[in-house]
């Protein structure tokens, strides 16, 4: 029994939504899980955060966890925002290279092949330096330039190239017959000449010789630029073809998110990347803006994981806090379906992600309300939802908006 | 997705612990789930016995319950421990023959062939008495010598017996190409001759030849010795071949256990089994002599077990006051992960065990520490872990030792 086709065929045809329209939102506050340590009292930040207006929510909304990918299993943003989106992560591989283009805001299509490169120091065939003195970003920017004016194509592909920070940059090859299988021309350590970019399974073969003409012409065009004489090539990945957000839900989906990886991500599942400033003020102003254009809107907070990846307790609770103030104005545009929730916990006593379900708040005018006075690790434990995968969510969104088919009659 | 390979491909490598080791305990108190009733007053043992030790840890700890294999199944110990040790124990069959072999703390290896073996009482070519009129134990196993001496090889299969209870006895065959698939010589009622031991399925031929051989030589050498004149085999079984703790996981792994059946389950899954006293103080001490030797600990209390299926509710109450007095002991050895739980529960009303999942108790530096003031069935039931099949247990006691890589980035 595959889920995600099961629900997909049981999604109503637009003609049986509400005339209205509807508002589905994932507030998704990054890393929001946490632990009780002694360290910090025994307390998590949601039960230390002042938080007024979602005490105000929690007993009217139905409370729960979500489990990222699996018991015990720790997920990067990329699996854990994919099983928010309704996919099972454990199913999906994004490679290096693409979160790499998505984390520098490239655009990327399905199909699309990935690199992370390197600019490099070559002393005859051999690389001298694998980061080329870790340049000042604004050199290597200028050298970056240069590349994309130099190779703007080859053959039928078409070679897109963003600058990253030092050494770092990526390039996005768009065009027919591409697939990842192509083995790093970085030899991994200095003293070595380049390897060979050879294809690892038969699929790969016309990425392999893109690949390796990128390489000869970059070097050409890099000869006399030293110590940025040459690049290094590695984490060539194919971007995932993913059926989007309408295709399986028919929603008109947007994102709103301050950092590229996650609309990176968002994009990935078909979802339009709406500007936004920088605050989560601005992000709900987003919202209330483009409420009426799209039936579902992904909104990402970054604040609460950066503040668990540093260990900063005090920190989580401010970002926590922030949101709790910004709340009314998102709730003023009455969302059909709010979920709150994370992508993964960070506990501040481990500053890392972790294995740990995420507290989720789950409100509608359909939802199983639990009369649990606060939204925090231990209400969402004993919340009526239980603690359940990710990838059901965004159904379990969906039939709060009353937009999944009865199964039989 | 294979749930058990895929975190399998998430343990970290050992380069990448902790430098000062680490120490995994999994404490399980035999059938230590029970159910309230009427007739002891509607309390639980674990609600009755007197617990300071295990009171102190609750709030500290993350409380859960572990299913063992799946809803409304009542577990045998072989697949209870099986589930525990992370297998996902609808795939593994355990045969009786080996059930009897590990029973009697016989070395068993992944394919060697196991059967159970009774003495019996043979006129002519008929079994009159298929236990040999019920010899005591210490008869019988004079006779276990005698054929031994007897019998040590047949072609290239060595040959083991061990003596068990009255006219039973085990044997183990270990040698190349032997597989299970053949039917007992035991006729199963008395005044029928023996039947053959023919191979149901073809990968047995040579197991079936090997055993008849067996049982020819064994009537010839007891021919003289009625009424235990003769053998019958029943339960043939082969050990399956299981990837061990150190495969699976990476862990050096030790087992402490006072019967035999437990540590040939722990040894199945490629334990190192210690040599300890009999009480739960003397197990807790050879946990202590060799913690820093091992990073995984399997402590086995069968008294909890015994107590309820004989349906004695104090006796239960006081096997685990015993543990609770002794846990001070083990925890002065700081393990950095302590799971405390049973095998599947053993209800004083019911004197069996039975498919009620079980009380956990997960303590960690990292875990979800719920508050609970006691740990009992229901405040397991309302934990912060939830209630889960016992196979996440191990990869969950990895995680909270951060042993496991981060899936994606």
């Amino acid at each position: 029994m595959d889920y995600a086709r099961f629900v997909q065929g049981l999604v109503k045809q637009r003609d049986a939504w509400p005339s209205q329209g509807v508002s589905l939102v994932l507030l998704v506050l990054d890393g929001l899980g946490d632990v009780r340590h002694p360290r910090f009292g025994y307390k998590t930040p949601l039960e230390v955060a002042q938080t007024p207006n979602l005490n105000d929510l929690a007993p009217r909304s139905a409370l729960g966890r979500v489990m990222p990918v699996d018991y015990a299993v720790t997920p990067g943003s990329g699996p854990a925002h994919l099983g928010l989106f309704g996919y099972d992560p454990r199913d999906i591989e994004i490679g290096r290279g693409v979160l790499e283009a998505l984390g520098l805001d490239m655009d990327v299509e399905g199909g699309d092949i990935c690199v992370r490169a390197n600019f490099c120091t070559m002393k005859g065939n051999v690389v001298v330096d694998r980061r080329a003195g870790r340049p000042e970003d604004k050199v290597s920017a200028e050298k970056v330039k240069l590349l994309q004016k130099a190779i703007p194509q080859i053959q039928d592909v078409k070679v897109t190239l963003k600058a990253g920070k030092s050494h770092r940059f990526a390039a996005v090859f768009h065009g027919p017959g591409l697939a990842e299988g192509v083995a790093d021309t970085d030899p991994h350590e200095d003293g070595k000449p380049l390897h060979e970019p050879k294809a690892t399974r038969p699929e790969a073969q016309k990425s392999a010789r893109i690949i390796a003409e990128f390489q000869k012409r970059a070097n050409e065009a890099l000869a006399a630029h030293a110590p940025l004489n040459a690049i290094l090539v590695r984490g060539v990945a194919e971007q995932p073809r993913l059926p989007g957000m309408e295709e399986r839900y028919r929603l008109r989906s947007a994102a709103i998110a301050t950092y590229p990886m996650y609309r990176g991500l968002a994009k990935l599942a078909g979802m339009k990347v709406l500007v936004t400033g920088e605050s989560v003020d601005d992000e709900f102003a987003t919202y209330s803006k483009t409420r009426g254009q799209y039936d579902f809107h992904f909104i990402h907070v970054k604040g609460t994981d950066m503040a668990g990846e540093d260990g900063n307790f005090d920190q989580k609770v401010t970002v926590i806090e922030e949101v709790d103030k910004a709340l009314p104005g998102l709730l003023a545009q009455k969302p059909d379906v709010l979920a709150i929730t994370g992508d993964h916990s960070t506990p501040c006593c481990m500053k890392l992600h972790s294995w740990h379900p995420v507290p989720l708040l789950l409100h509608s005018d359909r939802c199983e309300a639990g009369g649990q006075l606060r939204f925090t690790e231990e209400t969402c434990a004993r919340g009526t939802l239980g603690t359940f995968l990710s990838m059901y969510l965004m159904p379990m969104m969906l039939a709060n908006a009353e937009l999944i088919d009865k199964f039989g009659a």
